[in-house]
């Protein structure tokens, strides 16, 4: 603590992000990365931005970005917010439409940085645990919360629940704001966009990280009535008037418009992740129906913090949560076939070490 | 008032920023963009950037912008924070270190966006008079305030205090944390990040969107001891990991790296200003000494508003506060000598109808 610090700042546990590592050669799977690159297109629209108007401010409302989604969903584009990533969208969803009297409920596994978020801004908030199953069970929320977020597919998890599941929650909870976090929504789940037309209490949010491979362009959104999104506006031009760049809104408009590539990307991503847990799962492992890019898996043996850093031994880089109920597990990107296989070979090797067959 | 909204939502006066008109052929001198477009190396690098390992997350620390920042600025990398613009380093600023039990206090004309800050983020202020010439009095801080914050040059009075000046003010608070906001230094004015190695309650914040003609890529900076870098650092970390995009960071790395690209346009732009003034002066106009790439300048006869409305008919757009001690003035930007032109032999048009020489 400074002299020189509001008194908050000593208060805050910053979030800590997947490692970006500089090394060569990598086998990167541990922040749920596009293992494709983004739509040429995207890339062709970003270098054609790439010009003298770069000296002028960008449009503050992204009014061309909101267009192509609007389009996309179906949507009316004033029924969308745009930020510089999805992790700026939810702290402004945070600060706009989750702090209230009674607190915030979200599950005790889900998205890490919730927490962090209801530090920086005061929000108060209570854990709902999942189940035995590690599913989230919609009938334990509570009836006295000011409100509830989760991530549906759950991190780290990847279990999904179905649209109707939503519906029933969203219809036992009517009278607060229902926050639903749909980071991975494209790789197999329902999205609950269809629902806000009905449900003033809805707001979802996306990322353009996952599915659409843009993680290095930082863009996110966020749907519902114009109730919510003009709470998100007037908290935006409160903190930041132009938040996307111009070379993000010509880009992320691109993505949008490529809808074969973002189509033949996912399915190469989910019919990925369907062979490397056939894979992990002939190597002993438990793994948890995914519908994300990533398997949340845990071998009964070996212990996760013993896999993780044999496996970064080998250059292949996962991610482990320490947390009770979540340590066991690694949670691991689903990369190219040819990456996934690298990991199981590499696991086959762990565990015959580990189990004393080979020299370490 | 929503019942899904936060309680602060509906207390929030959002900020408002100067209109992006969408009209072709205007000149547009009313949000202080560089007339001349970014380096062409800055263009070069992005493009170069645009391409598949846009699907990984950035450097969340922007290591190789830092570093080339540090190398321009003579200072350590690790004294330099960035942000996804100077309004974003600066809310940042409003949360880590400039809510204190005591009010912080800055200029009653200054950046408008302090106040929406501190209501945003619930920082109790005072404002501290100009003198009649509309300059900061460095004596007229208070001595029990919690910290200062002012834009030096100013804004909108395009007044700078000289470095000594500051320095004095440092001197005179060493207990609380002093920031100078020095987005338009660059244009004549004495930067203070000199003095952060001797004052650990210095704070100095630089903008890309002003003198590096980058505004469309929003990046800004902080410099400071690692005591108020670390205090910002924790804040972002707990608000959004990867604030600068890939793109951002290449192409504002390269733009330092172009030091004669920034000289050349520093100098006309400078060299514009002075004809500007002149020519002002010659129709009649009072206009402060500035030293930003904007003059604030009023006419003893005509109505600031009276003036505004007239140019815009004529495609030309300027900026005016509509608060009681900057009412009566027009800022406006410094655009290329064609452009000044232009505004100038508008306005002769505009001032000899309005004194009946001619039909409107």
């Amino acid at each position: 603590m400074s002299r020189f610090w509001s008194p908050l700042v000593d208060t805050l546990k910053p979030y800590v992000a997947g490692e970006q590592p500089q090394m060569r050669d990598l086998v990167k799977l541990n922040t749920n990365e596009n293992p494709y690159g983004p739509s040429p297109r995207a890339l062709a629209a970003i270098k054609a931005a790439a010009d003298d108007a770069l000296r002028l401010y960008p449009d503050p409302m992204s009014t061309k970005l909101r267009e192509a989604v609007a389009a996309h969903h179906r949507v009316k584009a004033d029924q969308i917010f745009v930020g510089n990533s999805s992790d700026e969208v939810l702290a402004l969803v945070f600060q706009a439409l989750l702090k209230h009297e009674r607190p915030l409920a979200f599950p005790d596994v889900t998205y890490s940085f919730y927490p962090v978020w209801c530090g920086l801004y005061g929000v108060s908030y209570r854990e709902v645990p999942l189940d035995g199953e590690l599913r989230i069970d919609i009938d334990a929320f509570p009836g006295d919360c000011g409100a509830i977020i989760f991530a549906n597919p759950n991190a780290p998890t990847g279990h999904a629940l179905a649209r109707a599941e939503i519906e029933r929650l969203l219809k036992a909870h009517p009278d607060i704001p229902v926050v639903i976090d749909e980071a991975y929504v494209d790789f197999g789940a329902e999205s609950t966009i269809p629902l806000i037309a009905a449900y003033p209490n809805l707001l979802v949010t996306h990322t353009l990280s996952k599915s659409r491979s843009l993680a290095g362009l930082r863009i996110g959104l966020a749907f519902g009535q114009r109730d919510l999104i003009d709470a998100l506006e007037r908290v935006k031009d409160s903190f930041n008037s132009y938040p996307l760049d111009r070379l993000a809104q010509a880009g992320a408009t691109a993505a949008y418009e490529d809808v074969d590539w973002f189509e033949q990307c996912r399915a190469k991503v989910i019919a990925s992740r369907e062979r490397l847990t056939d894979s992990l799962r002939k190597l002993g492992f438990d793994v948890l129906p995914s519908k994300a890019n990533f398997v949340f898996a845990r071998h009964p043996v070996h212990a996760a913090a013993d896999l993780q850093r044999a496996l970064r031994e080998k250059a292949i880089i996962v991610r482990r949560f320490d947390k009770p109920r979540t340590k066991d597990f690694l949670r691991i990107t689903v990369g190219t076939d040819a990456e996934c296989e690298r990991l199981a070979a590499a696991l086959k090797e762990i565990l015959r070490w580990n189990e004393g067959a080979g020299p370490r």
